[in-house]
């Protein structure tokens, strides 16, 4: 017989309309083990179009029910939810250890799943504090506005998180709720299972909190073709994205057609510059800060430095020594799949067609599981110069490239030449020394990036409400939202609208109620 | 000899980096005098490539001065342009008559000027005050972020409000210079010497203001073809239009192409529907304020009632009659121009074509001017519901189509049909007698229109903080921003700038002095 989630055959069932359906698959697939190659046994559906259009017309209903909803019982479920995960913590560590090879614990267990569980009750106390609303009120003109739920949001989670970033439990995943907004849900294939558990723990906490039954929905795998007809669909409100530049700007391109808002994170190369002073006191603690950084996790971060700028002279040489004596001591933990290696095997190659010199690595790691070896390229500033978009082609996992300008001044003319990027670093001395060189390059780094550091790696991205994860394009769609920090989030999720000369008891509740709040103030 | 702004031939120069230079110019073109289809005897250039090449490397210098120019030196250029145009305005409104042939009084000198010159004070203000800028500070992570400006925007102004939504001098100019960014201004070729005009105010204002030559240009025409160029070029931040829906589409494929924020204010129907039990006591006199929106100005508004919706019975068939007697008691003004008159034709044309049946009007009016004689068609539900997209076709202009349903059930569904509007409006019977019936369409029209009024018309956009001159598409091309009341109108022009661990000193002026602010309490 079948069970809840799976048909007779043990193919999962994917969840529309708060149910637990048989897929109209068009095929199934099966998620890997990626720290053995071995096959994990379970088959997932890739869902034909009529999967998305029942979704689609469940979500249109509920969200008609959810912009009526109490944001008490909006907040109530993703407590419940965070509980549900909670409870469930062991199960669900599990599978994504197993489908992503990620280290059990501490990533997945005392980092990953604790920060998603703090999101999603971030989310539910913004939700209830309703500041998102951003309210308005002209009593002298009987005008008043405030932002509302735009409707159903399609979440596309990546690969490297299988919790964080879920499309079924992530960032965008609570903000689009908060906000009001049911979520259909595209799982990552690479992690379906975990997907699966985790929609199973949202379903037991919709189940008591009086929330529409299909406020959150999931299906694992969809065509391109598909899933670009799913995001210019007209009955979504927005979508959020998360994953690589090509897939994401070929969304992009069909949402943008049809006018519907896409929020997109895509690639990064997250440049950290040393500057020659501090380099002086420091060469080898940055060097083994550096490789730390672009290794841990194996690279798998959005925000983790792809590209490092250093200029030639002083300690520099020894920075690069060091640099290389740490990445040759790296032992490489699993990549998340197959292809994650076949893509940076790939990017790898071109950097070197490109100008760029192989220091160490550059070769899969033979034996079980998808490991490859932690790599360190190096160009010169005039080579980056001579191809600039060849050599900012991302390289996802444990890479660095050194650009290794000729002075100071060619520093400055190769950080004019990034693209738009989620971050950007400096080191510099504590002393004050390199300050005259900070304020020729601050500028130029600054409107490159969304987020600017001193002295901290760029990876790990705090759940704070001042945090930027979002930047220029192509690193993000548009600079003016952010992916994580809360309340600011939901602001993707949101459509403004205007109540004029409306009478009093038809405004809605969140107007009545804060009408003594005005944005013109805020 | 040449004038300051004109070549020895007579033609006008283009501003560009602060000087009046003579265009690179494919051609020339005349503005006319719509009220008697006469030339006006001044040419303007069309602009090749280089001028807008030219634009945009000045633009960009522009740029980095500005973003570190004091608040109070940009409000200070807003305040004193304001008062050039009020020095000027006799010349200017003059001018703008000619050109447009609305009334030089009260439209143009006692309304429009005004608010102009009201909305860039009120852009000042927003600058001196820096709530745009929504401050986030997290000081225990010292993580602090707010809104920058974008970069150079590009804003192309429409032919319906010379000076309020004009490229050089209206909303989304004044807004983009409040965050501190440079504006490339594309005036309407149909009001060309008026921009002229204006230009020159601002030119005067920029004189002593401390801010960067460039911070205004203007270019006059340009191709289709350099047109999309300049909105993907790398160089822009953004781009403000109002205008077509053609147009706008066109600028919005390429932009979103680039990956270049553009905020569109395209077509838009403003649906006005009439509630049956207030028909009973209103029947008349809502038939002659529709009447009136429709026709005041020509109908040349974003905002004038292209579409009104009834059931049918009760006190329809009156309010049809007096509604068809208003039209045909108008006497007609000349539109903007030629062509305008001929798209409205076309417009009735495509409407009659679908189904609509012709009342009254329908045919230019002969003898001097682009006059239309006002016009009133009529649709049953059904024949709606049939083609409901050949049907919201917008005639821009003095015209309006009856939506005449069979019952109440049938409006609601014909409002299920609605594109996103600006605006949406519905009058009912002040005893409260309609309360069922608006309970039940409110929700439907409520997700498809940016302002929802009630027993008001459109027509007329207050520059209120509370406003929303925005909407879902193709109203606009993102439904979470306005382009008129301050300060929410300058986030279009905004990125979020986050700084992580970054040093005290090296802050902004902006995060240090307000480091006390938060956004999460906004």
């Amino acid at each position: 017989m079948a069970s809840a989630v799976e048909t007779a055959q043990g193919t999962a069932k994917v969840w529309i309309g708060g149910a637990w359906q048989e897929s109209d698959a068009e095929g199934v697939f099966e998620p890997e083990n990626p720290a053995t190659g071995e096959g994990l046994g379970r088959t997932f559906p890739v869902s034909r179009w009529s999967d998305c259009d029942r979704a689609l017309t469940a979500a249109v209903e509920a969200a008609h029910v959810l912009e009526r909803t109490a944001p008490e019982a909006i907040a109530g479920f993703l407590e419940g939810y965070a509980r549900e995960l909670e409870a469930n913590a062991e199960a669900i560590v599990q599978a994504a250890h197993e489908e992503t090879a990620l280290a059990a614990a501490p990533r997945l267990k005392d980092v990953e799943l604790p920060r998603t569980t703090d999101q999603l009750r971030q989310a539910a106390a913004a939700a209830r504090a309703g500041t998102w609303r951003r309210v308005t009120v002209d009593r002298a003109r009987k005008i008043v506005s405030g932002y509302a739920p735009v409707g159903p949001v399609v979440v596309f989670g990546p690969n490297n998180f299988p919790f964080a970033f879920n499309g079924v439990s992530g960032g965008d995943f609570a903000a689009a709720i908060a906000a009001g907004n049911p979520v259909i849900a595209k799982a990552h294939p690479l992690h379906a299972y975990t997907s699966q558990l985790m929609a199973e723990a949202a379903a037991r906490a919709l189940a008591g909190s009086g929330l529409p039954a299909a406020t959150v929905q999931m299906i694992y795998k969809v065509s391109h073709e598909n899933g670009e007809r799913l995001v210019s669909d007209a009955r979504i409100g927005a979508v959020g994205f998360t994953g690589s530049k090509g897939a994401g700007l070929k969304l992009k391109h069909a949402a943008d057609g049809a006018g519907k808002p896409i929020y997109l994170e895509m690639s990064s190369l997250n440049p950290v510059v040393f500057l020659p002073e501090g380099l002086k006191e420091n060469a080898a603690a940055w060097a083994r800060e550096l490789a730390d950084s672009c290794t841990l996790g194996s690279g798998q971060f959005c925000t983790r430095p792809n590209l490092a700028l250093v200029a030639a002279g002083g300690a520099t040489e020894t920075f690069l020594q060091e640099l290389a004596a740490a990445f040759r001591s790296k032992e490489p933990h699993a990549l998340l799949s197959s292809s994650t290696r076949e893509q940076l095997h790939a990017s790898i190659g071109a950097l070197e067609r490109a100008g760029a010199t192989l220091v160490t690595g550059g070769q899969p790691v033979p034996g079980s599981g998808y490991r490859y070896a932690s790599t360190l390229l190096q160009v010169s500033g005039k080579g980056f110069l001579a191809q600039p978009e060849e050599l900012q082609r991302e390289a996802f996992g444990n890479e660095v490239m050194v650009v290794v300008a000729a002075d100071a001044a060619e520093l400055v003319r190769v950080l004019d030449r990034l693209e738009g990027n989620l971050t950007g670093s400096v080191y510099s001395a504590a002393s004050g020394a390199d300050d005259a060189l900070y304020g020729r390059l601050e500028p130029v780094l600054r409107r490159r990036v969304g987020r600017l550091l001193n002295d901290r790696m760029p990876t790990g991205v705090a759940v704070s409400p001042a945090m930027n994860h979002g930047g220029p394009y192509p690193a993000t769609g548009h600079p003016g939202f952010t992916a994580v920090g809360l309340p600011a989030s939901i602001a993707r999720f949101t459509a403004l609208q205007c109540y004029d000369n409306v009478r009093e008891e038809r405004l809605p509740g969140y107007l009545r109620a804060q009408s003594t709040e005005r944005r013109s103030q805020e």
